[in-house]
């Protein structure tokens, strides 16, 4: 099914076939991922997975297509040539280098990109997907409740990140989703503050957005804490960041754009009066890659559609002062949306 | 003196500039490293770093180019067509959508590889880089005494791996330098078993192979260990790979080739009648990358010169019996090698 999408494409555009060389997308398609790489080759009636020699064995079992495997870059150029490629299409993403080498030893003398037909199948996820995530979205949770109780005053930032990415592979992660952020104090006002030496202070606000790898799928959720007694700037910011993330989740269903959805939830950080200090999307897809389709933004109008997974996490950053954001990864339902990320939202 | 030697490729090559994009090579050549990315935009006069609107204020601190934002692709790509980049040097790994973009809306006509020259400038580190690596090592050999402390008949190999990460954490690596390898049993057979849910039993042999990556720097180090007694065989294969290993570090020098290098080290496991379950190369250059240049191969002729620093990694693979890999990071000196990484190595 997934391939057959490929082939439509293929005949549509009058290709003499597909080139898949990334990661994600070679999982995608094929089931399979080896270390070391490989080649997904789709043409108008066949589809080869072409891996290096010593990645044979396992692709051997884990992939639904066909495999064959080179050793050295001759071999496979050759293999690749013998498809008579001329007019091929890859992902955005292939290298300039690979590109060269297609056009000087596989012949190709025509590139169309492929993204939008990978984006119009990953953008909605399937069940079995959405069960991956969700799982994903369960470690996510239990990192985050290590944090909670973890962190003090006098922690170091990073200290509170060792321990919640050991909480994630213990639970079963393949990795951290992306470099855990612990923002504290004036840390905070940084969107991407990922955790560092500084020792947490008393009365800082303490934004942790973490999320766990989990059989290739992310996930993606954010708390803000005080340490000690909120201050009343400091409510401020968490209420209007939690009324307009509570909205969006509420908002979001089937139907409405990505824009719109992002308009609802930065409307009410306007009427707190912190518009300008919203400096960011609201969110973005999450699945095999940790930023994907669609972006939350005024710049994507995709209609959102059941299966999409998305995040919410709108903020405020307040230079100096510090920030607030909430986030949690959800799924879009036949009528609305589901929160796969669940834990407390209420915490200051 | 980095940036120097890209002016000097552009008139050579007739350029009318350079773009680089890759994070590795912008922390090399600005020493900012934006989690957003950037383009470093070279010409024969100038040079500028052009960031995300949200990322300036953290670049302009650890920028020592000029830096400029932008808010939109819009924004940017008007900025980089005001250079008139007609003929540009790119880097091989710069994306198929990129060039693309670059031809429609900045008039780039030609594209040329800047590969060569950035791998002749980073593969000589300097007496700073060397110092960070060798920090990394420590840290590296930190969580290899860890694994050596935890691996016991029972536990699981991602137990093993999520114990290591947090040490490595808790030392102050921003995150392992590639997925903890902890391959027990049969899975040391594979050269890339990276920890599973598999128990350790005993009598397994048990390849760790791990590296943490600090300061945007990689180190690199396996050991091999028997959990119990270990048979003959194993330890004839463990006696046969040290020995690989302690002669590659002997006889590593500036004014041989990689080439050579890697045939004194294979020419000891065929000694011992292994050298067809020695199945990759002897080792690969660490820096920014975790592999880079020069490969200890039979492919690559590089002359080793002092300030290189590479990988020496004998290993033999016996498919459903299990294998043994030692591994250290060594920089080439004046005359000879030393290893940066020193976890004993007479483990059985």
């Amino acid at each position: 099914m997934r391939i057959e999408k490929l082939k439509e494409f293929i005949t549509e555009k009058e290709l003499d076939g597909v080139l898949i060389t990334g990661r994600e997308n070679l999982f995608y398609f094929t089931g399979s991922s080896p270390v070391l790489g490989g080649y997904l080759v789709v043409t108008p009636d066949d589809a080869i997975f072409i891996v290096p020699e010593l990645e044979y064995e396992e692709a051997r079992e884990s992939s639904k297509v066909p495999v064959e495997k080179f050793k050295t870059g001759k071999e496979l150029y050759e293999r690749l040539s013998s498809f008579k490629l001329r007019r091929l299409g890859i992902e955005g993403r292939t290298s300039f280098s690979t590109v060269q080498t297609l056009r000087e030893k596989a012949g190709t003398e025509d590139f169309v990109s492929i993204d939008d037909v990978i984006r119009d199948l990953r953008i909605v996820k399937t069940r079995e997907e959405i069960e991956v995530i969700e799982a994903a979205c369960r470690i996510a949770d239990q990192a985050m409740m290590a944090a909670l109780e973890e962190i003090s005053e006098g922690r170091r930032e990073r200290e509170i990140a060792a321990k919640m990415e050991y909480v994630m592979k213990m639970n079963g992660a393949e990795k951290p989703a992306f470099d855990t952020i612990i923002a504290s104090g004036w840390r905070s006002a940084l969107p991407h503050g990922i955790a560092s030496d500084k020792r947490i202070e008393k009365g800082d606000l303490v934004v942790i957005d973490e999320g766990a790898l989990y059989r290739h799928y992310h996930s993606d959720t954010t708390r803000t804490i005080v340490v000690g007694t909120p201050n009343e700037k400091q409510r401020d910011i968490y209420y209007a960041v939690l009324e307009a993330q509570r909205k969006g989740v509420e908002a979001a269903r089937p139907g409405m754009t990505a824009k719109e959805l992002d308009t609802i939830v930065r409307d009410v950080i306007k009427e707190y009066g912190y518009g300008d200090n919203f400096i960011h999307s609201t969110g973005h897809g999450v699945g095999l890659e940790i930023h994907e389709w669609p972006r939350v933004s005024q710049f994507d109008e995709t209609v959102l559609k059941p299966g999409m997974v998305i995040t919410i996490e709108p903020g405020i950053y307040l230079p100096k002062f510090g920030g607030v954001r909430i986030e949690d990864t959800v799924v879009i339902t036949e009528n609305g949306a589901r929160r796969l990320t669940r834990t407390e939202r209420e915490l200051i």
